[in-house]
């Protein structure tokens, strides 16, 4: 069916769809693929990792950045979930230098490994954050196989996959300073676009949206589609925040505390802080540094990042850089439809509550 | 100059020295292309720790995987530091999953990030912890990425990244069975022989001269190269329990003490174990668990390694396992004076001090 017949709505369901079933695939293959039971053991909990979560939105991502030049075809949705157990693998090792239990309101991987491997053992939680490490490696090495195998031509292929490298490489120094970030105390707004732009911006939106671009083969600059990507991703991640401090539980799948307990400085914070008054500015900065804060704490932090400002200011920044990814959105090249799908993916990602 | 006119002594240390060329080069590179000082620092340390020891065995094998077929050229040297690059990224996080410190004589990647990023802070050591995760996952990319910029026809690029990620993906699971090794009473010499194919023998030679025999783009079936490099891989490893044990701890840079300290059951343990009485067995049991042995203790667990004949068991083992390899290697297709460097290889890898 062609997508121009089908609402925004309806080809992103059916995308994910499509991405499920080639996740479900790859593990099949994975599964089948070895005799022993340890390494199948550890397979199929990467597995449920992988297949128990996720908007899917890394890999929507990469097939509409495909699909601007190329007509669909299955090896793409093969290739897309590349980025999906890149996601994993980030997501295992972001819960294990966190030390965050939980992970899309389910345990995270170390808990699962613990659990599964060496409940009871004397320093069970430490051999299972090894364990972790390794789980998230090996995630790694999946999305590298997923595109390799995933039979487009090679020299799309080696493009792609140096792309993907790339990706995870940028996600790598915003992790490093968003780690560092903590101890920073002059951590500022500057610092924190650039975390978002490394952290967030290249792996959920430029990387993909590249990786697709590049495996249709496509000759047209895809300058533009990789500032789109950058400035919507930088949107998204301030949504990610604001849902983190003004979210619902439930539907964010982690505790609206955990943000301020890991001590992550939000623009939210930020902002908080450079506008409250000297009390209230160190009251946060305490909060960020202490951990475990009280409800009553909790709430005084939310009703300061209202009452400075702190909450408008995030709230019109991500309507910026939502026009702003418009703009660009217009220059990009390829087919219409699915420019379409991407403006209403862009409003999307800044009105979800989750 | 070809080589056949030099001795394999000199083939190695002339392909050691174009190897830490290519790695400079690599570096250098990686520097210039960023402008961000924190990343730059980052790129630093990585590139101290990969240019400031190892032997470079494995892009050694994976040249000379790559020369049984070809002649030499520049690329190989260049994709041949992506093994190299997948070691420090197996080394860093082998550290911090065993919190080792020390490594190859000096701080392991985790103490050097703790100096350099966090000395001073609260909770600085599992926040370097932390960083060193992501310095792990950072030599991972770059792995990939020396072998994708490498030059070679896109097709045995594909092919030989597929022989990368599944290397790095079998180690995974011998690290996964490394740590549960500790927990399970019942680890015996099936398990260990496993556990270094898996661990050892995939990425240090078959997956370098696979790789390397790939990006040839040989025809000829590399079946018996594989065997070749499974089976000297697992002598390989049994050396270097052996110099865990018994070696000078100057010259293998690490504690002598580390190995049973960090509860390894390795092959010499699992022997003296099984044939020792009971109360000597329960004796070194007992020690693998404990850790931090006194030099009394560690003395007495050499003695019964040297007493039960499990000292003698793994050398004897060891050198079946080079013979059979011998036997494999006569089999390999490919130049025959490449092949009398590997034969010279195997030797020096089974008698080697450090």
């Amino acid at each position: 069916m062609q997508i121009e017949s089908q609402s925004p709505t309806d080809v992103v369901a059916s995308y994910k769809a499509k991405i499920d079933e080639s996740i479900s695939r790859f593990f099949d293959r994975k599964e089948e693929e070895t005799k022993d039971v340890l390494s199948k053991r550890v397979i199929k909990i990467i597995r449920d990792y992988t297949e128990g979560g996720g908007k899917r939105l890394r890999p929507i991502f990469m097939i509409l950045g495909y699909r601007l030049f190329s007509p669909e075809e299955k090896g793409i949705f093969d290739a897309s979930i590349s980025i999906e157990l890149a996601q994993s693998y980030l997501l295992i090792h972001d819960d294990v230098i966190d030390k965050s239990d939980v992970r899309r309101g389910k345990p995270s991987m170390h808990i699962r490994l613990e659990d599964a491997f060496v409940a009871g053992c004397p320093q069970s939680r430490s051999t299972a954050e090894g364990l972790a490490i390794v789980a998230g490696d090996l995630a790694e090495s999946y999305a590298h196989e997923a595109l390799l195998r995933s039979g487009f031509y090679s020299e799309n292929l080696v493009k792609a996959d140096l792309e993907l490298s790339k990706t995870i490489e940028m996600t790598g120094y915003g992790q490093f300073l968003d780690i560092l970030s903590t101890t920073m105390d002059d951590f500022n707004e500057g610092d924190l676009i650039r975390l978002h732009l490394w952290k967030t911006a290249k792996y959920t939106l430029e990387g993909p949206l590249a990786m697709g671009a590049i495996l249709s083969g496509t000759e047209y600059d895809i300058t533009a589609l990789r500032e789109y990507g950058r400035v919507l991703g930088i949107a998204f991640q301030l949504k990610d925040d604001i849902l983190g401090l003004f979210g619902d539980e439930k539907t964010i799948g982690k505790s609206v505390y955990s943000d301020v307990n890991e001590g992550k400085k939000t623009l939210l914070m930020i902002k908080a802080m450079e506008w409250g008054d000297r009390d209230d500015a160190n009251f946060i900065r305490k909060m960020l540094r202490k951990g475990n804060v009280t409800n009553e704490e909790f709430e005084r932090i939310k009703k300061l990042v209202m009452d400075t400002g702190s909450y408008d200011y995030s709230i019109n920044l991500m309507g910026k850089l939502v026009d702003k990814s418009k703009e660009y959105l217009a220059k990009v090249s390829g087919d219409n439809y699915v420019k379409k799908i991407l403006d209403w993916l862009s409003d999307y990602l800044i009105s979800r509550d989750h």
